[in-house]
């Protein structure tokens, strides 16, 4: 591998663990589970969005399956949740951190394997994000949240728009690896201003504040 | 493609039209979406149980992800009940109409498919329920509610006999074009006189009124 | 089919029938569900677990689909359990120590199938709790709960007890026909122990007594 390919790695298997480590503690503090609920709970964040993708472009066994690497990674954030538990709660800032340089790379990383395996640009961003945000998806569904990306903060927006720019980088000829980069950076820095300033996709227009 | 085709592409069109709809204004009532949550649920309702039919005979990318058509036509109706909201709610007798309009086509072409895929007979009426109810029942479980279709109304049972009749027409030497229009008929029928007259799937004998 | 291939097909659908009664007892004693909701439940319950084994090893359509007899089996279980109903509760150790059967054989021929599918062994053991704890976890989500393997009882671990053992026999050289039985026996005594005295998983140290 040369370093270009041990860099991308490294970054994904960080997004990993954070993803891990933030599902795996979203579970303990909504819900009353035991060390196989963080345990599942934490993989199923990390890798339950490539999973998706991964069944609906028929790529199966999923890669972050079949690759040791990445269920190692899932499992260490999960049991770190677990045995540190509130003790890394002050680490929120730096896990949302990671946590946002996840998802920025699962969006790309998502939509580039949708575009090579010859679906349309639509797909694509659809895969992206479903690839980012699939796996919190489930786990809220699994300790009976409604999935927080359906309702709060900007979450797939930032995905969305770096799947988009994603796709125009590759069906244009500019070179690939310096501008995915920048794909992935605006979303990172979309998330992480949404998170500072507490900013919230649109609601309905005619939504009855009382409900 | 031929005058038929057409008229069955455009049917079809319209009851996934009509499940967007229904999902995004279900998703509306019951939960607090945001956008990202409306378009989701809508898309889900619309597509998603295809999406599993044609997991389960290893049909993928599922057919409506592939077409944009699809995909287009359930988008927009999500947006239209995120921008309408309230205002469509003194459509919902025409919508409910549409949806069992979906409901009927969705049970007899998730059943062809079956049969088509070399699916036994039990397999592929299975197939056509979770063709026409699955959508639905992700939705529901999305925005934490119990699926509809486990204990109200009756929305399973005329798909399953809109499934059995198409698969009995379908191995009979019967011309299938009008005969499973026929089948679609009587589902389409036996749910709007459910509608109508607010019938149910039965309950279990031994039901305790007071849980 | 000798007689060892009966053996196992009996077992198998005995699992079947148990996990298939279980979880329709499970949902009728939670949910206000009708017969489209026990019947469903019962069979996400007995092959829900397979269903997903199946997706990740691309092994589709799943077996216990294309399989008439495990169909039967679990739509009979799922209606014995609507019809039958509260007096069933009273063989609730019987239908106990069936599920404890179906556990352990789900997760030997889970874990068997990832093998023989040329996955490792760290994913042959996912597998092998996936098809023994699947079902269940899907029927808990369709009905509004915490998946009951996510906190509570030993249920995972003696699956994944026993898909270890199978790793460790089919990669050594030993017999695996009397072998993994043992495997089986031992998830079977593990659970039917773990039931008897009440134990449960770990819960996190830091664990707030209060929430």
């Amino acid at each position: 591998m040369d370093s270009g390919h041990v860099a991308l790695l490294s970054l994904d298997l960080l997004g990993t663990l954070a993803f891990a480590v933030n599902g795996a503690m979203t579970a303990l503090r909504y819900a009353r589970v035991d060390i196989v609920g963080v345990l599942t709970l934490g993989m199923v964040t990390a890798l339950g969005g490539g999973f998706i993708r991964d069944i609906l472009i028929d790529s199966l066994p999923p890669t972050t399956f079949q690759d040791w690497r990445y269920l190692l990674t899932a499992a260490v954030g999960s049991l770190l949740a677990f045995f540190l538990g509130p003790r890394l709660e002050r680490l929120a800032p730096t896990i949302n951190l990671f946590d946002a340089v996840g998802l920025s790379l699962f969006a790309v990383i998502g939509t580039l394997k949708g575009l090579a395996f010859g679906l349309g640009p639509v797909q694509s961003i659809i895969l992206g994000v479903i690839t980012a945000a699939g796996g919190g998806t489930i786990r809220d569904i699994m300790i009976q949240r409604i999935p927080a990306v359906l309702h709060t903060e900007l979450y797939a927006i930032p995905a969305a728009l770096a799947a988009g720019l994603t796709v125009l980088i590759v069906e244009s000829s500019m070179p690939s690896v310096p501008w995915v980069v920048i794909a992935a950076l605006i979303c990172f820095v979309l998330r992480m201003v949404g998170i500072h300033f507490d900013l919230h996709a649109p609601k309905p227009p005619h939504f009855r504040k009382d409900t």
